[in-house]
């Protein structure tokens, strides 16, 4: 156990086979494209390639099949690997090494696994995404409306589609951010060596290519030092969970009793041990709380990176436990809020009545604007019908409760006939028609268009 | 002092004019842009254009002024615009705000900020990057060269203007972040209302275009509750000043007495107040501890979002604190870090004494990489170099000093005369000729790619 | 405008008059009693000592009426003060610095700063305790009861008194950690020089006496280069700030229409400018989102502090933005809440409506712990009621509503005639009546000891 | 896998087994306690007891042997126990539950697990400590002395007994921290049930006693919501890490080449493949890494634990990854940095080589401060000696090179004989006699306490 020669306490602290194993997969990509250049650079004899290959892909069944033998006293994965093959194959296999270092092969198969996982995310996104729209056209067939809330308080009608959607165009900036920082980790460190660059007349720009890099690193002390690809990951992340923690509140509000908005799954909640009514809404929870673990891990990576001169330095071996923990925790977060948005069923009833509650007056802002429409200066018209609602609230009544006539004597000859209708729900669903409001035939147009660009439905 | 009629604790945290008079140019600007799209969309007349052009012109002259008067019982900066415009124009100024509510307003106005600091904060990187290669390019005539680092222990020779080429690789990248933040944040949200949308006839695309915006924001709800377009920032700025910190350890390392490699500008140190030879390294000593303000910005914002409901939550106020001082944190790091690298004076002697140092062995790899390309296993090479320097160094003697014979009676017989000529520190330079490495004619041509790039020189 | 001879980015990023002029009563503190302890131990003559009390005196006049002049070209405070001292009474103020360094200056004047604020947090704690107290008072009186929430689900029915005291308790934990902060800060650095000591006769225990210090620091390389004092006291901010976020949490949703237990006083929300009815709970909300800035800046001073050789470094400079911005935010937050307390109006009716609230089935646990008590095993207990929670509300009841007999024969013979009334509300409360329990007359003696150690009522 | 009748995301996010195992002693600690007061309460009888206790005693031997079968469907170590003793002792096992909930219990388990904690963390405080104090010892017995920096820059002679005295004096205040944290957490959560209290006639100050807490929690609801105890944690680990991470960054400094001043030990470095010499401080940088990691901890569980609203939420179930992770590395870092400088060989030429540095003038504050005794103002002979040295600087020459005609001339009649005696390093040592300086007999006092006050030697 531990590095023979090695206090215990530098093997534990020393030793990553524990966290970096899971780089397996792209160990061996690297290593095989590695000795393909080689090959193709007359380094290695064609034999010595073929050696290397079967050697590998012996490895890889054993790594698959759960038998390779992970040894601590190798450290980590990529000497595992190399001093299994050589075992396996004998000194040749010491070759693959030629022209590399560890410092140069640990970024390689870093970014590979960034840029892997980037996509895997992406699908995930896609997922919950496809909840998403589902539930929005749902609730759009249904007509379900329910308060816009400004500071917890409710302050317009507004279409739960609509609301939904607002969740969906954050996701999609998600999307977006990801993709940019797999497109920027899309440079390939190998054939920087330990950080001057490689002695031998390797080909960088042909182990790029056979990895699906758009290109190689431009300077070989950048290539292993720089870790910014995983803190622009890390980020992304970050800024996603802020997103699901949004989603996750709401869903944990709105199946409180007090809202009573929604009923989540017992497949995503946990009951009780007494209470059967009680549907706990772990998920959502946890996905709540773990932000600050993806939070975290950004934090612990910018400060393990902070100060650091050039080039290699070991605390960069921080980067990894870092990013497996908010990559794991993030996949794991859209899985949890994908299942719980899909199998929510929304309460159309207990929704409504929060819009059209007497005490709400979430149609104030509706007759202000009537009265601006008709030529009263937007600031005068909403401090007329602020002492309206006064008005009508020491009476007890909804302000269409007034009539027309009394609204057309304390506010005006501006008042019509049709004012009446202007204070309904509909009508205020209605006016919100400018783009991006959320008027039914808004927001009907902006689901379609999203369905066509997340390419679902 | 403070807003009538409130508590003194809840005025000192809800006004916002002390620090959000930041944004009186993002403010006039919206507005103005505003109006001109409610007049050409019929709900200004003409004439009631012109007034609230004309006010909000001499608004602007008393801001530009300094005679403009911020009064606290109005908030934040676009009350006090607001309410001076129907100072002096008379109601119809509170025509201006038709269609608009300030949730809708005060994202925009932050995202024309966010839009405007990002292309400074490019200049300002544009300063640093030529600041470098002007370096760079003179290093490399000077034909400068220091040991590269790892663990901070000598490893191998490169090139000074290859060093320095690696930290512009970095910022080439930070410049990349910052234009990906820039770009996803020109959406507007002007005509997100309250949240809901506008009921009046507006054409959000229109003000998106006067404003200088891409487009539109897509939801309403979206448009006034996201604050992602921030925390991209936040982030991108966080990376950078990892950045910038790793290059100001470095001067600090470098121009300490032990190191010598470096002599800073008195411009941008202090003095001791009686050692003269002594140049405290204070501005890459703030630059470098000011990462973790940044990194502070960061958290601050990203746990001010957690877990907030949709749409507008007053939480969303303490996105400006955080975001006005990691920008102007950043632009002044940046700026101190162009000073103190333009007039850096590099001390050629010390540099290259520590690539010689007897004591160094800089030159192992290269006798091991020698032998690898006459035939011999890389590790085993590595082996066998590893027992010679082990020996030399007993005998108190550098590599080249044991002679040829003496090498090839204890290498064996791939030594050939030409041994001596590969351990030389310019032979060990001029093999790492692969594409990224350090070999002169390699750094002569990465540094015309990186001038044209970034276009210097 | 900054100093001479100085790049001006050096001079704006290393000048810090603009904030640590909040030090100036800690600096003219710390001198007067440099310059006694200097005195008696005969290093400066009675003349001088008189000289340099009476112009620092007049300079303490001046920085009391606003008049002093501070220069950027003497970039901190304490070069301010002593240049203004020299201007003053002559030569004799270049006495004054007498075995003394900035660095220990500043240190001394940070941590008396340090101990002055955590007396006044503690001031402020004992404000909100107070309300607290008041509000529980009141509520016991009133006989308040409401849901006890787990996972935002309605369990068990609490007092409300009971409910308010456990922020009591939270808060009584943070005075706690601020009073250790202080205690640990009252070791005095004035003696350690530059970081090596004092070459002068000098007695720091003096000092550390006349400054209210416990005693001197004991090694003068620590005394310069520690910062964990105001680290610590960052984090007990941080800790309080979590628990000012929970309590405004639970105001802003008890404040919500959907909730209905508390309106919170016009003094500490703001309107909408349209919905008289509405009260946004903007002081809550802010203090919730604060949290990210204490936060941040606990974070940026340990990024600031990580990796620093001793003694001194320029980056020890960003201890004060840090601290001096999360001491007003959280004396500020405090401020609030403790308005926001003292002046809430509970809403008994809501609050009990939700405990007796048809589908809650808030009295479930009471049942099952009926059966324990007379011997089932509880968790056998808990699978039967549950059972039969389900039951009764397929048929749309509340437990009693089975009746005795139904329960009886649904239960078995452990039911007795006294089951209906065990299921009460009342009942429910008065057998928590094992310590820390809601039972009212736990709930008043815990009250009544608080306020004993509040040093209230 | 998993739990039967949850989606897979669900099961995977919400099962904890995986990592609270590790509280397996001190849940059956908890619950020997509990069973042993609910028989002193009669609530169990003594044959229940006995089974209970005799079953929790199996599976401890269970436990032990690592044959105890962990199921993910019992989510938790507490039901996994739980259940296990159900299968063993029958349905009595149910009635351990009796009076408790897992809220309480969970709140329990922790604080025990963070007491014990606290206490192993300063047996390791206490090892490293007693690696400092020997080598001080010996440092004091060689008489090694080595610049004090300030900047980074060399500025005054110290001995390095007194800079490594300085970090013990940090260590020391975190075991206060510490011990402090322990001391708060010391309040026994047991009896609040799931937040409302208990309605069994339970004796909550006999489990606390028998648990070795002071007393139990006051409050119910605060027992099972309060997390601040593993906070305070926390921040006491993160600044701990600080301290770490500055004692690292020394020792990398340190044995680099161009400092030279100590050789780290093979059992705690790792060398080059192939430069024999090259001893990488692996152990050390990754200490100065893993700052980061314990920092990210501490936010992470800040934001789980903002704005949450009481008493139990599902998102405390992030309190344990985040404590866990950052106290082992603690722990580990601990051990490492006890190793790396118990193992340490200083080099006393260099460090003294570096205070005689030709160009170094480190005696110049000395020339200062012998000027200054004997009358000339401070500032004033700070800025003659300042422009002595600049001269001497130009003719290449010590100060006690020009010599005493010289000096004399050049400095007026303040400057006797003694002056070259006063400009000899151990003349300044001996200087910096008041307390807290760096005089040998200080240093020797100060060691010989600090040998007392940490119980070695």
């Amino acid at each position: 156990m531990g590095i023979p020669g090695k206090d215990p306490a530098l093997s534990a602290i020393h030793v990553s086979i524990g966290f970096d194993r899971r780089l397996w997969r792209e160990d061996l990509e690297g290593s095989r494209a590695h000795a393909r250049m080689l090959a193709e650079c007359g380094v290695l004899e064609p034999s010595e390639l073929e050696a290397i290959l079967r050697g590998l892909a012996e490895i890889e069944q054993e790594l698959e099949a759960g038998t390779f033998p992970f040894r601590e006293e190798y450290e980590d994965i990529h000497l595992n690997i190399e001093r299994r093959l050589i075992e396996r194959i004998g000194p040749v296999g010491g070759k693959l090494h030629t022209g590399r270092s560890r410092n140069d092969q640990v970024a390689t198969d870093l970014r590979l696994w960034v840029r892997r996982r980037a996509a895997e995310l992406d699908q995930r996104l896609l997922q919950l995404g496809t909840a998403l729209l589902a539930q929005a056209r749902a609730a759009l067939a249904r007509g379900d409306v329910l308060p816009l809330y400004t500071h917890l308080q409710r302050a317009q009608p507004v279409l739960l589609a609509h609301h939904l959607l607002a969740h969906l165009e954050a996701l999609e900036r998600d999307r977006g951010r990801l993709r940019d920082a797999a497109a920027r980790a899309a440079e390939c460190p190998l054939g920087a060596g330990a950080g001057a660059g490689s002695g031998f007349p390797i080909d960088p720009a042909r182990t790029a290519e056979l990895l699906g890099f758009a290109r190689p690193c431009r300077n070989s002390l950048d290539a292993v030092a720089a870790r910014d690809f995983a803190l622009e990951l890390l980020a992304a992340l970050s800024i996603l969970m802020v997103h699901l923690s949004r989603l996750a509140e709401e869903l944990i509000l709105w199946s409180s009793q007090e809202f009573g908005f929604v009923v989540l799954s017992e497949r995503v909640t946990t009951g009780s041990s007494i209470m059967p009514q009680k549907r706990n809404p772990d998920g959502a929870e946890l996905v709540r709380a773990k932000c600050g673990r993806v939070f975290g891990a950004l934090q612990a990576l910018l400060v393990a990176l902070k100060g650091l001169p050039l080039a290699y330095n070991k605390d960069l071996q921080e980067d990894k436990p870092a990013l497996f923990d908010a990559v794991e925790t993030a996949e794991l977060a859209l899985a949890v809020m994908a299942a719980t948005v899909r199998e929510a069923r929304f309460c159309s009833e207990r929704m409504r009545a929060a819009v059209e509650a007497r005490d709400g007056y979430a149609n104030a802002t509706e007759l202000a604007d009537y009265l601006a429409a008709r030529g009263m200066p937007f600031r005068q018209a909403h401090a007329v019908v602020r002492e309206l609602v006064e008005r009508a609230r020491a009476e007890g009544k909804r302000l269409e409760e007034l009539g027309v006539e009394r609204l057309q004597q304390l506010l005006g000859p501006r008042v019509g006939q049709d004012v009446l209708e202007a204070l309904s729900v509909e009508a205020a669903l209605a006016r919100r028609a400018a783009p991006m409001g959320t008027a039914p035939e808004r927001v009907r147009e902006a689901l379609a268009e999203a369905e066509r660009r997340w390419g679902v439905g």
